[in-house]
This record gives C-alpha cells, sequence and structure tokens, in this order.
C-alpha cells in the first residue's frame, strides 16, 4: 500500500536532509520501507547523491535493494564502488541475479565483478551464461537445497539450516540420487508436517515433473503457472538437476511477455522501460519503422484503387464511399481471428498442428458473422445511406457480397498466417492486425473491384 | 514436460481398461500425474464415466484434482456425487475455492454444498461472498497461520504443526495483536533460520505490506509480483488481518487480466475458455456486437467520403487514391499510442494524473513521426505513385501536410482517450484500438478534403 506519491516525497526528503548532513534521519527514512520500494525510491535520487544514500542503507537489505534497481543506476553504483563494495554486495545476490546484472553491464565492470567473485560463484555464473538466451538454463539460479533419498526428516531440517541462508528457496527441496539426478520432491511444508524420524523416501512426491535445461523460458514460466509451483526443477539431458526457476522470476517473464505482445500486436518495437520512463526518441525510435513499413506496404492499396478507380465512379459513387467501410472490417475480422490466434499460441494453447481445426472453426464462425454482417450491411445502405445519397439495390448487393467475401477472407488469413508465422519460427505476434489489415485490405479491395465490374459493369 | 498427447492417450488407455473392469489399472495410470494434469486428463474422459474414474482417484488428491476441473465436469460431479462424497471434497478445499465453485453452480447444488459445510467455513464462504466481485476480498482465503507477538519460534512451529495441514500456505506467517490488527510478518525460512528460544517480536518484518479487502484484484496481484511476495495480506478498515491472497491465485487474475485486455483490444468479448474449447456460436456471439458497432460506426467515414467525393475527383485522383494510406497511417499511429497508454494504465505504471506528461511526451513523438513520415510520404508519391499515375508537387504536398496532422491527431486522441476512459470508470482497453481508429479516419479525412480543397480547390 506504499504509494507512488510517498516515495516522491520521502526521495525529497533524504535529499535535503543529506544536504544538511542529517544522515541519522535519512537512515531512519530508509528503514521503514522494504527492498522493492527502496529500489523504486532510489530512482528518483539524483545520481550524484546515489553512492551517498545506498551506503545509508540498512546493510541486511543494500543487495536486494541493488537487484531491483534499474540497470543505469546500478552501473552508477558499481562504477563508485570500492572492491570491498562490490564484493559485499554480490555475496548478497543469488546467481541468477548477479547473471542479470552482469548481462547489462559494460566490460570493465564485468571484469570487476567476476575478480570479487569465489571461485564457485564464477563456475555457476559461467555455467548459466552458456545456456541459449530466453532457455530455462539462461533464468535459473543453481542456488537450491538438495536432499537424499536416505536422510530423515530431521537430516533435511539441519541441512535446510545450515545451508538454506545462501538459496533462493527453501520450500521446494529436491532429492536426487548418487549421480546427482532428480528422484523426488519433497516442500518445506511436508517436511514441517512429518515426524523427525520419517524418511524422505517415504515422503517425497516421485510424479516430479521438471523442464530441460533448453526449454524456452516462457514456456517454462507458464509451466509453473500452471501447476501453481514455487520453483520449477531444471535438469540436463541425463536428468540430472542442475538449476531451479523461482516462481517470481516466473511472473517476470510473463509480465515481460505480456508487453512483449502488445507492442508487437499494436506494431511498436517492445521497451523494456516503462512508458513515461523512456526518453522521447527512443519512443520515436520503436515506432517509426513500423509506420514506415505500413504506409509503403500501403502503396499497393492506393495502386489497387487507382486501378479501379475510373471504372468503379462509372457505375455510382456510392461503391466508392463504401470503401473505408469495407476496410474497416475486413481489419477488425482479421484482428480478432488473429489475436485470438496469436494469443493461444502464446498461452500454449493453440498449436500448429491444430491449422485445421482452427480453419474449420473459423470458417463456420466467418460464414454466420457474413450473413449477419451483410443483411445488416444491406439494410443499413438502403435506410440509412440512401437519405444522403440514392442507392440501388443492386449496389447494395454488390457491397453486401464482397463484404461478406471480405469477412471469411479476413477470418482465414487472420487465422492461418500467425500459425504459419509460428511454422517458419517467426514471432506470430509480428504478424498481426496492422500487417493483416494490409494484406485483407489488397484483397478485398480487388474482390470488391471485379464483383462491381461483374454485377454491375 | 507432461505433454497433452500423453495425457489424451492415457484417457483413451482409461476408457479402454473402463470398459474391461479393469480398475486396477486405472488406478496405477491414475497414480502417475499429479493433481493439475489429472484435471487436464478428466477432460478427455466422456461424462458419464467421470465420476467412475474421479471415485478411483487418489484419495489425497481427489479434491485438488477437483478444483483444477472445468466448470461444467465440476457440476457433473457434484451432480452425481452423494453427500458423503461432497462432504468429502469439500474438506479438501481450501476456502476461496469452495467460493470459486459455489459462484458458477446453480442453486440446487450451492444448497447441497452449503448444507454438508460447517458452520465456521459456512462464515468464512458468506463473508467472502460478501465482498465486491473483483475485489480483494472476493479471491482472498481465510486459511493462513497467525502468530502472536510474544509467541517463541518453537512455540510458532508448534502451532504450524497443528493447524498447518488446513492452511493455504504455511510460507508466510502473520503476527496480528490482541484485537487481531496485523503487526508483523514472519517467513517459514526465517523460523528454520532461527533458534527455538528466539521471540517472534524479534525476528518478525514490521514494514508490513498489506492491502485493503475492497481493493481491487488486480491492484493486488500486481503487487504481490512487484514485491515478489508468496502471499499479500488483506487486512480491513480498521487494520485487522481478514485474508491472504496467495501467488498462485495471483497470477491466474494477471492471466486473466492479460487474456481479457488481448481480446478487448481487438473487438471481441473476453472469454473464460480456451479458443479450441469455445463452441463457435459463442465465438460468434463473442465477436458479433463490436463488428456491428464498428461497421455502423463506419457509416460517418462513407458520408464524409461522398460529399467530399466531387470536389477531390475533380481536383485529382490521387488524391482518391491515397485516403486508404492516409487512414491505415492513422489507425496505426493511434494504436501505437493508445495500446502503449492501455498497458501503462492496467500495469499501474501511467495514471490519469499523469495525462499532462502524456499529451507532451506523445506531442514530441507525433512531431518527430510526423516530419520523417511526411517527408518518406513525399518522396514516395513523386518517385513511386508517378510511375503508374502523374502526381503533381502540389497534390504531393497536400497528402504530406494531412498525414503530418493525421499523426499529430492520431497520436493526440490515442494517448488520451483511454485516460478519459480511465477517469470516467469506462475500461480503457474497451476505447481501444478499432475505435479510435473509426474516429480518426472520420477527423482525418474532413482535414484532408479541406486542406485539399484549401491548396488545390
Amino acid at each position: 500500500m506504499t504509494d507512488k506519491t510517498e516515495l516522491i516525497e520521502t526521495a525529497e526528503k533524504i535529499v535535503e536532509d543529506l544536504s544538511q548532513k542529517n544522515y541519522a534521519e535519512v537512515k531512519r527514512l530508509l528503514s521503514e520501507f522494504n527492498s522493492v520500494d527502496l529500489a523504486e525510491m532510489l530512482y528518483e535520487i539524483p545520481d550524484d547523491r546515489l553512492s551517498i544514500v545506498f551506503r545509508l542503507l540498512p546493510k541486511e537489505l543494500a543487495a536486494d535493494v541493488f537487484v531491483d534497481m534499474d540497470t543505469e543506476q546500478q552501473e552508477t553504483l558499481l562504477s563508485k564502488f570500492n572492491d570491498k563494495e562490490i564484493k559485499d554486495v554480490l555475496n548478497g545476490l543469488f546467481v541468477d541475479d548477479t547473471v542479470d546484472i552482469i548481462e547489462e553491464m559494460p566490460a570493465a565492470i564485468v571484469k570487476r565483478i567476476l575478480k570479487q567473485a569465489d571461485k564457485e560463484t564464477r563456475d555457476s555464473i559461467n555455467a548459466i551464461l552458456s545456456y541459449p538466451p530466453d532457455s530455462a538454463g539462461s533464468i535459473m539460479t543453481t542456488e537450491y537445497v538438495s536432499l537424499k533419498e536416505e536422510y530423515l526428516v530431521k537430516d533435511a531440517f539441519e541441512k535446510i539450516r545450515r545451508t538454506g541462508p545462501d538459496k533462493e528457496t527453501i520450500y521446494t527441496c529436491y532429492v536426487t540420487d548418487k549421480s546427482r539426478r532428480l528422484v523426488g520432491i519433497v516442500s518445506a511444508r511436508t517436511l514441517l508436517l512429518s515426524t523427525p524420524d520419517d524418511k524422505i523416501a517415504d515422503i517425497m512426491e516421485t510424479n516430479v515433473i521438471s523442464v530441460d535445461t533448453h526449454a524456452d523460458k516462457e514456456y517454462v514460466a507458464r509451466e509453473i503457472q500452471r501447476y501453481g509451483f514455487l520453483s520449477m526443477p531444471v535438469v540436463d539431458k541425463e536428468n540430472r538437476l542442475v538449476g531451479i526457476v523461482t516462481v517470481d522470476d516466473a511472473m517476470d517473464v510473463l509480465r515481460e511477455e505480456n508487453n512483449e505482445d502488445f507492442s508487437k500486436m499494436s506494431a511498436v518495437t517492445p521497451s523494456d522501460k516503462p512508458y513515461l520512463k523512456t526518453s522521447v526518441f527512443k519512443i520515436f525510435l520503436n515506432r517509426l519503422p513500423w509506420l514506415l513499413l505500413l504506409m509503403v506496404s500501403a502503396t499497393f492499396t492506393s495502386l489497387i484503387i487507382s486501378s479501379y478507380e475510373d471504372a468503379l465512379l462509372g457505375i455510382s459513387v456510392t461503391l466508392f464511399a463504401c470503401v473505408p467501410m469495407l476496410m474497416d472490417t475486413g481489419g477488425n475480422a482479421g484482428s480478432q481471428a488473429s489475436v485470438t490466434i496469436i494469443r493461444g499460441i502464446a498461452l500454449g494453447e493453440t498449436m500448429p498442428k491444430d491449422v485445421l481445426k482452427v480453419i474449420w472453426k473459423e470458417l463456420r464462425v466467418a460464414l454466420m458473422l457474413g450473413v449477419v454482417m451483410s443483411i445488416v450491411c444491406f439494410g443499413k445502405l438502403m435506410v440509412i445511406d440512401s437519405l444522403y445519397n440514392p442507392v440501388t439495390p443492386m449496389v447494395a448487393l454488390t457491397v453486401s457480397l464482397a463484404l461478406f467475401i471480405t469477412i471469411v477472407l479476413a477470418k482465414f488469413i487472420g487465422s492461418t498466417l500467425p500459425l504459419l508465422a509460428k511454422v517458419i519460427r517467426l514471432d506470430p505476434a509480428v504478424v498481426a492486425s496492422p500487417f493483416i489489415t494490409t494484406f485483407v485490405d489488397a484483397i478485398s479491395l480487388i474482390i470488391y473491384s471485379n464483383i462491381a465490374l461483374a454485377l454491375l459493369g
């Protein structure tokens, strides 16, 4: 319930107190927030004051705050830190967070970070960095609790107490055999509700769900959501446990994925920063190429209109006035289908192998929509549009027929194009509404013109 | 890593085994999956076999499987259950899940469920049902672990062991005072890493984040994500703890919200079922009203075109051929802005009070985009479009100028309309692209025509 205004006001008070060297008051203010809110508040502190404020943070929170900070602010701090301070922050981080930070930092800072890491941490960092980007391996952490089948519950607690402080989660413990193969899972809940002398082998869950190191990170996140897991084990090809992905990281992956899909569907290059924190020039760059591309592709539409213009106008003015309605409806019908399919693909509910099912479904929906829309369109033309321009029944019929075909076509293209994109390993979201609209526009105009010429020409 | 094909094949095997009365084999097959996969598999079992299969499930999984099942299947089962079976399933459910089920069932079944619930459960159910839909209160559960400040760690463990089996989570425990006011939080992790004689008051976190019972459920879900919580405490106006919302429920809320926003932005009424499981008629109904509404609103565009048609055509054929390009670009520019803002609102990053910041930002982006796009458009008209139809520089200038104004206008409308919608408590996502496109189309056509008449008429 800490709201932004409160954070901004506190940041202002802190800057004020700093200038009066009232460090005790700054410390008191800082102690009233948790790490996530502190990171958000630090965003409001000017760069030249940042390291002073950071050094006044409660020691046990410093690393947590650091993880949640903005990349640029992390860089500002790291460049001002001495080796001891880098080491302190590093010791408070989990390996997956360290890797996230390393991936964003310039080489000089990465070198300093790696120099301060102990051998074990360095090995873990390198292992995670070696997995393909966007794979389960690249977002996992190696800090999990592993148990043996022959342990008793009390041994497990002893191990959790001893190694727990350095583990990202202790709530799901993983049971491995001698070759580190994953054989079972036992939750801290089960441990707590068992008696000290129960054997792990007897209380562990053996229907183990795990993902491969090379699985797509979005798939992993969705599986964590689907199963309601707090963490998902990541195994190599020999089913040896190599790491875990936790639910908070899964939520971040899903949020990022949703943001990307929303951006792509509205023809914008995704940005990794909130809108209000993105620079005007960056927003401009994210939007320009798509607008340009779509404008140039609209040249085809212009070309088609030009070539049919004289013929159509010779027949009726209404034919021309209906072009935007036809194009809009085609675009809307297409994006209704495409967004539904794209979303289904993103959620793993719709697969390329379902293509025939999808086409059959969309065909029936399109026929129903086409019939109703055409009838309404016919009525609208004869009743409303006739008020300001006489419309003959033949013209109304032509427009309605073209509308029917446009809707069926738009549904077909809108539903199959994303699946096709998926098959040829393009991002389905990128072919979404804007492109499908341009495509549908062009084809439906040709059909429209030809129907008009055939029926009325 | 259990894939759908495996689940479908297992379901087929089970149906086969059932017809041969090979119940032992069915039991064996069922024992190899966890509750989430079992629920998904039951979806493939015909309704008349459903209750037999359900009765063969491992006892300890039955309630969990039931929660994850489809509403219609739950209803099928409940209508076949005797009172004892209803009671058994009910005892295995958490209160929030029971409420979810009750909300979907017909009155006769609800009555039977409530009859089987003990007084305490019934009170909890009624309490949760009394909160407004979509509020934190409506999705919370009342089954959390509460501790007292004066407890020692060993007392806490004793209480967890005693009451834990009925709690939705035991990983975050809530410390309350005599009046049930929330004063601190202590995680199972902290408990496990403390010594048995530590006092709860000394180890608990006192910077407590909580939400109000009437807070929006999407806000609660986003806060759980932002803080990386496993559960969020829900308090009443007097800061008394009344329930918690867990991370898995938060993930479901966010997924539902994202699905709804994707649907609305593509002018489809959201569906709560996956696409392939939704009936053709239901899809038809979800799409029809929006297509109709948008088609009728396109009448205005037609009206505008009709009234300027003669004048424009008297000047140049190119002017007319450029209408679709102008409309498409306006629509795209508008939805780039609107989707960005709508997404920002959904994530709580952009607020109505930011409206001036947003307008100022969009104005600068629009000017930059407008300049570049107009120059490219001018060049395209003179170089490419001239190939098939002569274009005078004055005509190209007219189109480019109109394009510039259209982009600025589209960005303005696209960014302010969602914020306006939010202020007047409409859903920002509903005013998105399709409506903004129709709106921008109409205005830009009027501007275009008037510029043409002024410069060339």
